[in-house]
């Protein structure tokens, strides 16, 4: 199951700005990241006249539109999956998900924090992983970072949850993650090093990602 | 595997407007349709500035949106996933998959044809079911239809690739499909009837639809 960590908060505390610190940081690490927007109000995608639009006008349960470095989905559900259902379904390939709007969740959260927007936390102390504000809190035992420390909120949440994943060898096939053991990772890594090494123009490669989408 | 179904044609023949005729005519017999649109120019969907958007700029791998009714997905890639791919992910809950723009693929195809828009058929003849038409053609054994006759579309899709489903009994676990032997689906179907049967006001329902998404 991969890590989930919500990002919570008072309306306009900040959380979309937070993540917009928090994935680049996690990117730049290395990490493929997701994330699940919760939206109470109804989603607001695609654009109206567009073809993928009219399908779903002419009442398409669910509509897919294959570019070629986007897939996007447009799915009319009967309730709203949970997260669970939802990490599983479409986010098995990535290494951390990121949620924003589910303040409920039983996932441990990072609550931001800004002098003005809230009055108070919101967040139950027992989920609490850290809080992200512009100003000093004392909150027991739960740190409390600057709101721009996007590096500092990352080396918890590397710390907490990806402990280990990095610079490790992920294998999915057909999109799904296959799970690998340290020495079949290993060996998998070694074997590509000594291959893509032999190779003219290529000395120390610091990530490499194979893709095989069609056999030749 | 659900059965895959291309809409193609020249451009601006009228491939969208076929599926908005078809999908309506599809759902109003009961069927769940996915669709699956193949954009070779790059996938247009979500808005400028929406919190989605943020996080997809922000450098996430895949993105959800998850509201009462919708559920929405951009996922970047690394190259376009096979229409296989595709269905098996994304659209293994539906009854039929409608695709538009794959018009190389090896699965049947209703070929769209106007006079001015095109010349010619483009389709290879062995994989083409059908031709919707504003005039009449002479292809072989393939059946033309007129552009409008979404009815005998359908019936033709019904009898090729729908017989049987028609009033079956569909579970979803976890929103994915679980097969049922006939027996087990009478047997569903029958004890769900007695069920709302004994409440008021419910006499003989066509369609039902189960839903249970906490346990009560």
């Amino acid at each position: 199951m991969v890590p989930i960590v919500g990002i919570v908060g008072g309306r306009n505390a900040g959380k979309t700005t937070l993540l917009e610190k928090l994935i680049p940081e996690l990117k730049r690490r290395g990490y493929r990241v997701g994330t699940i927007k919760h939206d109470v109000h109804g989603v607001d995608i695609d654009h109206e006249g567009k073809d993928s639009w009219r399908h779903t006008q002419a009442g398409a349960d669910t509509v897919l539109v294959s570019g070629p470095t986007t897939t996007a989905m447009v799915q009319q559900v009967a309730a709203p999956p949970s997260l669970e259902r939802l990490a599983q379904r479409y986010l098995n390939d990535v290494d951390l998900i990121l949620t924003e709007g589910y303040k409920t969740s039983p996932y441990p959260k990072i609550e931001v924090f800004r002098r003005g927007a809230s009055e108070r936390l919101l967040s139950d102390p027992s989920t609490l992983l850290a809080v992200a504000s512009d100003t000093e809190l004392e909150v027991g035992n739960v740190p409390c970072y600057d709101l721009n420390d996007a590096a500092g909120l990352v080396d918890l949440l590397e710390k907490r949850f990806l402990a280990g994943d990095r610079a490790a060898v992920h294998l999915l096939i057909d999109e799904r993650r296959v799970e690998l053991t340290p020495f079949v990772q290993r060996v998998m890594a070694n074997t590509l090093r000594g291959l893509v090494q032999s190779l003219q123009g290529v000395d120390e490669p610091e990530r490499l990602e194979v893709i095989i989408h069609r056999w030749p």
